[in-house]
């Protein structure tokens, strides 16, 4: 067997059955592996951000990685922004680039390029495959690479004759390395910290501490100890609602964290680092760490923050302590205009049971993360890394992975128009995703932070920037042109409406929301 | 001043004037010295792909750079594929990417990245600028660098500090070096050859032999001693039509490139390098270059290719041999079925003199290029690096550059929806662009080439991968939601009515063109 068909064969072997694709010629070979192994299945994107995107929503969802299949320098540009964003986020990717041929490569046609250096600053992994016979294993090494801890891209370079020269062997999986607990010495001395600090310490959490068990534990631990709980401003996935414990997001705006945790003694890390400026601005901190805090490291990123947390509650004897949850609150539908808390009145009111809500709506959708706190059980995605145009693929891959849950994707106008195509795989695939696009037609964060970095009010020419209408995007057409049905809501009882009906379609929906 | 006003007054003052723009946080300074230096012109373009991809056009036709605006590593890598095409088209152009503040980088906040690493494969020349002081004279660097030769992308990484510090200080434009002529002796030996050589004998042209100029040159060569003209498959620019002598296209599959130089004996390459397959394929040659046949370097792609065929002239004292130029030929409408050909036809019969024809129609538009031959003088664009997604961006790019001149974009569906967010940008710039989609909602070239590359005929999973149906995409309702108005055409009758009715509108319009 080729190359090609031994590295699937193993891929599938090694639990990744889901391929997001754009491919090219110097990729034929694998999507030939692909005809001939089914057990993997194929998902096109119309732009690798997409593909790319889809694969980090994926792993969010199903806690493993899916594979990629880019073609060559150029492909891994254009999935590269959501590659940033997965690997903010953690999450095992197992990215699989297409290259010429071995023999190929010093011949410098028209797609060389330097593949390794544009994978570099993604990847905690990187290796480009030699032969047909190591492919294989190469792959097996690809996946468990991909778990980390913590989780990681791991790009795997495909030459051409490495997939299609017949010496092909399937390899067995390799076993991923577990993450590792902090040491008991760690945490009975953050657990005597705790106990004399009460509520002027706070947990931070980030990865698996905000999975339903992690939020639980921490809950457990803020029952014995007063302890405050937050989470980083922007995480891969946190587990909320009724029957849930309550987690606070720390704000975006550097100022704002500094306020919130004003006064905090101890600051307890767990799957996180002490919290730093998102930007750089004249005179103000890079490093939000209150003065004469302590900051005490539970858990690193790369270390098992659940386990942490649960040896942190045996450690303070909590283990019987009831953590306080939410009940469920729900809001009465909203009426009148159609303003950001409208939308999330609305939503708090609608949400499905156990709907996961990919949250990239930018300055419009900052009331919503707290509306939903009581709603119903949900996981909610942020964008992790910054780069947007993460939501929309982000979306489609978590829908890929969790056929029997409603997807809520919140876009802002500007970001959504970076992989708008996301919305052609959603309506290939016929995916559960109801789409809401912020349609304020500005980049409205610029202009805030035009103001914030101390340049004055702009004039016509820096407005022009920021502004996203002349002409206004109409996102209804833009679906539509895509296969995905929509309407455009001006109230917010038009809005609550086509949610709706949104929610009560099989697949997928998008509602411009106009503000 | 600061840093980013210094910078912009030194690219205005080195005749960088027009800057293709999406700025984020670490960009607001640049945003406001634009505002207050209003001799450079800001162009927003929704994706960094369009940016990059316009400021590739741009230079095309202005035969000078542009500047781009990027945010970060990320916004690098949405742009890097198109400068990737641009680093093909040797097209000079000076790369902007805002970076975090010097002293903000070592936090690794959620949008740091390496983004010198990403840069590298696509940059002849990058630096990170160091303070305000120096900005303004790394700007005239990079403006300098960009022309080369032979022209390329030129990367300056802002820090944000060294753009708002107050010690920036203009600087002097920097002059960029001439390209070197061959020496005398090159230059005689291949007058010889070719005198000796008739017709067994190719000028393979590329870059600025293929200007106006440079083809005229190369067409007395050919009268004088019977060398046969050819260009690259792929070039930035080629100057066409009535008046002009006729260079022959290499074909794109290795097999046809054989074919068409089979028996050649002498390759004379002026501003490229001896042809090479566009892929490799199992069993079939990488090297294109036919056995026996000597390769003559006139001139190396960094020397003066136009200058090196008036050395050639003036050697071969062909200074008073009238060239063969085309006349005007145009054939009438075509009628009936709306297929490649009577696209062909169509353009052929209703181009505008003087327009600029950007080209990414891939299979469905190859009849055109020998089409419009004869038809009316016009510059042809090419996609360069093969990273598709290149042509409404560079189209959007020319059409700033050449306010005065139709452009043409000929679109392959596949390859338009990578970037069709440069619609956009026509419309809010008011730009002169009739766009015509190839939509045979297929990637067709990945269908034959999964046949070239000896996998059999694929199966329902493999054909899904090239398959865009399954939803239809209406590129009429995309143009529209970004204020595009368009048609869509399915007969030869309907398309030469909507290509007269694009072509006589002052803005852009699209035709989808149902094949």
């Amino acid at each position: 067997m080729n190359g090609a068909r031994s590295l699937v064969k193993t891929l599938i072997a090694s639990g990744v059955d889901v391929c997001f694709a754009n491919p090219g010629t110097s990729e034929m070979h694998f999507v030939a592996a692909l005809d001939a192994e089914q057990d993997m299945r194929a998902v096109l994107g119309l732009f690798e951000g997409v593909v790319t995107g889809a694969a980090d929503g994926y792993a969010r969802m199903a806690g493993k990685p899916a594979c990629t299949l880019l073609h060559l320098g150029p492909g891994l540009g254009n999935g590269l922004a959501n590659l940033h964003n997965a690997r903010r986020a953690q999450v095992p990717l197992v990215n699989i680039v297409g290259e010429h041929a071995t023999y190929h490569r010093h011949l410098d046609a028209p797609l060389t390029s330097d593949i390794e250096s544009i994978a570099r600053g993604v990847s905690g992994w990187i290796h480009v495959c030699e032969d047909a016979q190591s492919v294989a294993a190469d792959g097996a090494r690809a996946v468990a690479a991909s778990y980390g801890p913590p989780g990681q891209v791991a790009t795997l370079i495909l030459p051409a004759d490495t997939a299609w020269e017949s010496s092909g062997v399937p390899a067995d999986p390799v076993t991923p390395c577990s993450p590792a607990l902090p040491s008991s010495e760690r945490v009975e001395e953050i657990a005597r910290t705790l106990h004399a600090a009460g509520s002027s310490a706070v947990l931070l959490l980030n990865g698996s501490a905000l999975s339903e068990e992690g939020v639980a534990l921490a809950g457990r631990i803020a029952a014995a100890t007063g302890v405050r709980l937050f989470r980083d401003t922007f995480v891969a996935r946190v587990t909320r609602g009724p029957g849930r414990g309550h987690v606070s997001r720390l704000p975006y705006f550097g100022e704002q964290v500094v306020e919130v945790l004003d006064g905090v003694q101890h600051l307890v890390t767990v799957g996180t680092k002490a919290p730093v400026s998102f930007f750089a601005y004249p005179g103000k901190p890079g490093e939000l760490t209150p003065d004469g805090c302590s900051v005490h490291c539970l858990a690193e990123p790369e270390e098992d923050g659940r386990g942490a947390l649960a040896a942190l509650v045996e450690a303070l004897d909590a283990g019987k302590i009831a953590p306080a949850v939410e009940t469920e609150q729900r809001p009465p539908l909203p009426t009148g205009a159609l303003t950001p808390e409208a939308i999330a009145q609305a939503l708090a009111h609608l949400l499905p049971e156990h709907a996961i809500v990919m949250a990239e709506a930018a300055t419009a959708g900052r009331p919503i993360y707290s509306a939903l706190r009581a709603s119903a059980p949900h996981d909610w995605l942020d964008l992790t890394g910054g780069a947007i145009g993460q939501g929309m693929p982000a979306a489609t891959g978590a829908a890929v992975a969790c056929p029997e849950r409603k997807v809520i994707s919140l876009e802002a106008d500007g970001s959504g128009m970076y992989t708008l195509q996301a919305l052609w795989t959603q309506a290939r695939e016929e995916l559960d995703v109801t789409t809401v696009i912020f349609s304020n037609r500005r980049y409205a964060i610029l202009e805030m932070e035009y103001h914030r970095v101390g340049v004055g009010a702009p004039s016509e020419r820096a407005k022009s920037l920021f502004d996203l209408s002349r002409p206004d995007l109409d996102w209804v057409q833009l679906a539509r042109g895509m296969g995905v049905d929509g309407a455009r809501a001006t109230t917010a009882e038009e809005f609550s409406r086509e949610l709706a009906r949104g929610l009560g379609e099989g697949g997928p929906y998008l509602i411009e929301a106009a503000l």
